[in-house]
C-alpha cells in the first residue's frame, strides 16, 4: 500500500517516517483504506523552516491577500463536498444530513469567508493613535502557527480548515496543520483544498503544511520551537496539559480548548413551568451528535423535589428511546466507560445505560447518572471528570443552600446555563447563582443549552481553566479570535512613510475601524 | 526595634513572621531604620481570602467606584509628596529633581488618574453585541490580582501604587502588592495613603494590600494560588521565570516584564549627519538614572568605519566626563559587575569603566564595552547577558551585511531603535533592518532613544519572550494594559434585566464605546 503524502513547503512529499496509521471506521470497525505517515522530527522542522519563511514573504501585505485565499478556499470546499462528506462520514460516523452536510460544512465555510471579511476589512488590528505623541500601535502576525484539531468536528476545528486555521491566516500567520488521527482523509482533502486555492491565490510554498502525526514529544519540540509563533490546540485535558508546559517554558502562546462539563442549572420554577420542554430540550443537546461537543451539557443540578424526580425520569425515557448514536472511535468509547465507571467509583449511580454495546458499530448505551448533593460536595473533583460521549450526570441537591455551594466548587468551564422560571418565580435563586457561576465559566446562557456555538462577534468559547489556557481568549468569534495569533507592535516616532498602511495619518481603506486620540473612527 | 505591619484584610497588623529585613540607603551605605517582616504562608494565604472576599464584594460594581477610589488616592499622594520623595530618594538614592519629584511622582499620579478615567469611561470593556443572535461579551474583572513591584521604580511601577496596580484596580480587582525588598518604606507610605483612600471611598476591606517579602517558594504558591486571578510581574528573568512556571502549571495567567537590552542600530548615514547630537542623546538615556530603566539602550550596534570610530569615542569622553551614579544596591552593584565580567568573558572587551567604586555610595564606573560583529554572532546568547545599570555594549559591524545578521540573532525585547540619515540616506538598509528587527521588539522607534515610556494609549510596553511572556499585552498604556486583568464574559440569551449595565441595548453612559452589530458607537 501506497503511504499518503505530507504537505510542507509547497508540496505534498513522501514521508521519511517509517511508522504508519490508518483510520477505521467506526460505524463498521473495519480499517479504512488510507495509510498515513507519522512524521519523524527532521520533516517537522522543515516544516517549521518552510512555514518560517513564508511568514516572512508574506509580512506587510495587505489584508486583502489573505482573504482572497480564504475565499478561494471556501469556494473549493464548496465544490468538493460531496467527497469530503463521503470521507468524513466514513472517518467520524456523524451523520451526513443534516450534520455534515448541512450544519458543520456550511459553517466551516462561513467561518472561512467570515474570516476573510476581517482580514480584507483590516479593523482586527485596533489601530491605536496618539497623534500628539505620535505613539501608534496594532496588532500584528505574531508568526507560523501551529492547529491541533481536535476529533469531534472533522471540518470546523480541522486543523487545515477550521476556526484556528481561519483566525491564524486571517492574521496573516502561515499555519502548520496537525489533522487529527482519527479522520486523517478529511485533513488530508481539505489540505488539498487549502493548498489548491494557495497557489491560485500566489501565497508562498510553506503557507499552508499538513502533517498527521507525530510522537508526543515531538509535538512537544514543535510547539516551543523558537520559530514558532504561537500554537492553538483543541483536544483532551492530558495532551493539552503536556503541549502547553512546554510551550510556556518556550514562552510561546498557546490556546488550549480543554475539557468542559458546561453545567446546566434548572431551577424548579423552570420544571414546574415547562418541564417536558425542558427534558426534550436537554435530551436532543446532550445526544446530538452522540454527545461529542466541548459544550456538551455534562452536569446538570436540580432540586431534588418531586418535579426534580419527574424530570429525571423524563430525561430517562428519552434516553431509552433514542438510539445509541455511534462514536468517533474505540478510544472515545474506552474513554467513555472509564469515565463513567469513574464516575460510579466517586459516588454516581447509574440511571440508564452506562455500557458499551456490542459491535459492529462503536457504541455506548446513553448514559444518564445521578448523584446526591453532599456525595457531590463531597467528591467534587472527582464527580467533575468529563464524559466524552452521550452521558450526563445529574445532581440532586438537597435544597437551594446544597445547589449554591455546588455552584461553588466548580472548575472553570466553556458554558454554564441557568433555567428559570419565565414568569419570575426563580429571580431570587437566580441572583444568587448567576454570580457565582459567572465567575467559572466563558459563556453564560439563559433558558437554552450551550451546544450552539454561533460563529458571532459576540461569542465567547472560552473560559477559566482548565476549559483553557488563559480566560481572556475565544477560540470562535470573528474577529476576537484572530487577536490569539497577533503581537502587538507599536510604533514610536517613526517617520510617517514607513508606518504600516494601517497606522497613517489616512485611513487606508475608508473604512477600518481605528482608535484615534480617544475615539474609534472610520475617517 | 518595632517590626513594621502589613496591611491585610483592612486593617495594618503586625506579622506573624519571624524573620525581618532592613533598607540600606545606597548612598551612605548605611542601614536604614525600619524593620519589615518577611510574611509567613499563614499570612499570605490569610490576605488572598481577604483579596477574594472584596472581589466577590464589588462584583458588578460601576467602574465609578473604582475611579473614587484611584482619583482620592492620587490626591493623597500629592499631598504627602515631600514624605513620598524623602523616604523614595533615602531607598533607591533616585534623584529627587527632576526624577522622583518632577518625573516619577508625577507620572505615577497621572497614570492613577488616567486608570480612573478609563474605569468611570467604562470603553476598556469593549462591549461586542450581536443584537440577532442575542450574544454580548464585554471584558470583566478577572479576580485578586498580585502585583511585584521591581527595585527600580519606587513609584511608577510599585506594587501599591503603579501602573500595574493601577489596571488591576481600574479593571475592578483587587490588589495584594509585593513591595520590592529595596524599598519597603516607601511602599509602605504608598500603602498607608492606598487604604485611606479605600476607607474613603467604602471600598471593602482587603481590595489594597501589602506584603514586603516572602520566601521564593511561597511567592510561587501565591501566584498559582487558586483564589487568584492573575499577577503581574516587573523585575528579574531569573525570579520572574520562576514564578511563571509556577503561575503556568495552575493556568493562572502572569504578565512579566523581564530583562531587556533594548538594541539601538545607528545607521551610517546619521552618523555622518549627526554623530555628536546622538552621542549626547545616547550617553544621557544610557546614564539618566543611573541606566536602571527596563528601556535602558545597552546594545548599540553600527558599523565600523572611520565615522563609527569617531562615535565610540565621542561616547567614551562623555562617559569619561559624566560622574557615575548610584546604584539602587549592593544586589545591583554586583550584577551589574558580574554580568561586565560576562560580557567580557564572552569577548566584549573594555573601552571605559567596569569596576565598582570604593565607598561610600553604591557605584560603578560608567561603562562602555565594544565587542566586533564576529564575536557577537559566535556567542549571541552570551553576549545579550542584560548589565543593568550605567553600562552598554557596542557591536561594531564590519558591514552591512553582518550588521543584519547581527539583527537575526537578537532575542525578544522591549524596544528597538533605529538611527538613520534624515535626508534618506540610509532609507535602503533601513528597509533591511526594520522588519527584522520589529519582530523581536514591542516597540519600534526612529532617531530617539527608547528610555521614556509615555502612559499613552498606543504605547506598547512588552515585547517577546524573553521581554515579557506574552507579546500581545501591554504594561503601560491605558486602556489596554486593563484587559491583562480582565477575563472574557459572554451573556448568551440572558434576560435583559440580568444583564450588565454596559451590554444592555441602552449604552449606560451615552459615552461608552461599544461594538454594536459591526460598528463602533457610542448610542
Amino acid at each position: 500500500m501506497n503511504v499518503e503524502k505530507v504537505l510542507i513547503d509547497g508540496a505534498w512529499g513522501e514521508s521519511t517516517g517509517r511508522e504508519t496509521f490508518q483510520a477505521v471506521n467506526p460505524q463498521t470497525g473495519q480499517t479504512l483504506p488510507g495509510e498515513y505517515p507519522v512524521s519523524p522530527w527532521n520533516e517537522i522542522e522543515r516544516a517549521v523552516r518552510a512555514a518560517s519563511a513564508a511568514a516572512w514573504r508574506v509580512r506587510g501585505w495587505a489584508g486583502e491577500r489573505f482573504a482572497a485565499f480564504l475565499d478561494a478556499f471556501a469556494a473549493r470546499l464548496e465544490k468538493r463536498a460531496d467527497e469530503l462528506i463521503a470521507m468524513a462520514h466514513a472517518e467520524t460516523a456523524l451523520a451526513v444530513e443534516p450534520r455534515l452536510k448541512s450544519v458543520e460544512l456550511p459553517r466551516t465555510v462561513n467561518q472561512l469567508r467570515q474570516a476573510a471579511a476581517a482580514a480584507r476589512d483590516g479593523s482586527w488590528v485596533q489601530a491605536t493613535i496618539d497623534t500628539k505623541a505620535n505613539i501608534r500601535s496594532m496588532y500584528a502576525p505574531i508568526g507560523p502557527v501551529v492547529v491541533f484539531g481536535p476529533n469531534n468536528f472533522p471540518f470546523a476545528f480541522n486543523g487545515a480548515a477550521g476556526g484556528d486555521f481561519a483566525a491564524a491566516i486571517a492574521a496573516g500567520n502561515p499555519v502548520i496543520a496537525k489533522g487529527h488521527t482519527s479522520h486523517p482523509g478529511t485533513s488530508r482533502l481539505l489540505a488539498e483544498e487549502a493548498h489548491q486555492a494557495s497557489l491560485e491565490t500566489d501565497l508562498p510554498s510553506g503557507f499552508v503544511q499538513l502533517i498527521y502525526r507525530t510522537s508526543h514529544s515531538d509535538g512537544e519540540r514543535l510547539v516551543a520551537h523558537p520559530l514558532i509563533g504561537a500554537t492553538g490546540y483543541t483536544g483532551s485535558r492530558q495532551a493539552g496539559l503536556r503541549l502547553k508546559e512546554a510551550a510556556d517554558r518556550a514562552g510561546k502562546p498557546i490556546y488550549l480548548e480543554l475539557s468542559s462539563i458546561n453545567p446546566v442549572f434548572i431551577l424548579p420554577g423552570a420544571l414546574e413551568e415547562r418541564l417536558q420542554d425542558v427534558a426534550q430540550e436537554f435530551a436532543t443537546s446532550c445526544l446530538m451528535g452522540t454527545g461529542q461537543f466541548c459544550t456538551n451539557p455534562g452536569l446538570v443540578v436540580l432540586i431534588g423535589n418531586e418535579t426534580g424526580e419527574k424530570f429525571v425520569e423524563a430525561v430517562r425515557q428519552r434516553f431509552a428511546q433514542a438510539p445509541a448514536g455511534t462514536l468517533l472511535g474505540a478510544g472515545v468509547q474506552r474513554n467513555l466507560v472509564q469515565s463513567v465507571r469513574a464516575l460510579v467509583a466517586a459516588g454516581a449511580r447509574s440511571v440508564i445505560g452506562g455500557n458499551p454495546q456490542s459491535g459492529p458499530a462503536i457504541r455506548c448505551e446513553n448514559t444518564l447518572l445521578r448523584v446526591d448533593g453532599e456525595t457531590l460536595l463531597a467528591h467534587a473533583e472527582a464527580l467533575q471528570t468529563e464524559a466524552f460521549g452521550n452521558e450526563s450526570l445529574f445532581v440532586v441537591a438537597k435544597d437551594e443552600q446544597q445547589l449554591l455551594q455546588i455552584v461553588g466548587t466548580l472548575e472553570g468551564n466553556l458554558t454554564g446555563c441557568i433555567y428559570s422560571h419565565r414568569g419570575g418565580a426563580d429571580d431570587a435563586l437566580y441572583e444568587r447563582v448567576a454570580p457565582l457561576l459567572r465567575a467559572r465559566v466563558g459563556r453564560l446562557l439563559n433558558d437554552k443549552m450551550p451546544t450552539g456555538v454561533a460563529v458571532s462577534p459576540a461569542m465567547n468559547h472560552g473560559g477559566p481553566f482548565p476549559a483553557t489556557g488563559h480566560p481572556g481568549f475565544t477560540a470562535v468569534g470573528i474577529p476576537a479570535s484572530l487577536r490569539r495569533f497577533a503581537m502587538l507592535e507599536c510604533y514610536d516616532n517613526v517617520r510617517p512613510h514607513r508606518l504600516p498602511p494601517a497606522l497613517r495619518d489616512a485611513n487606508p481603506t475608508g473604512q477600518m475601524w481605528r482608535f484615534v486620540d480617544g475615539t474609534w473612527t472610520q475617517n
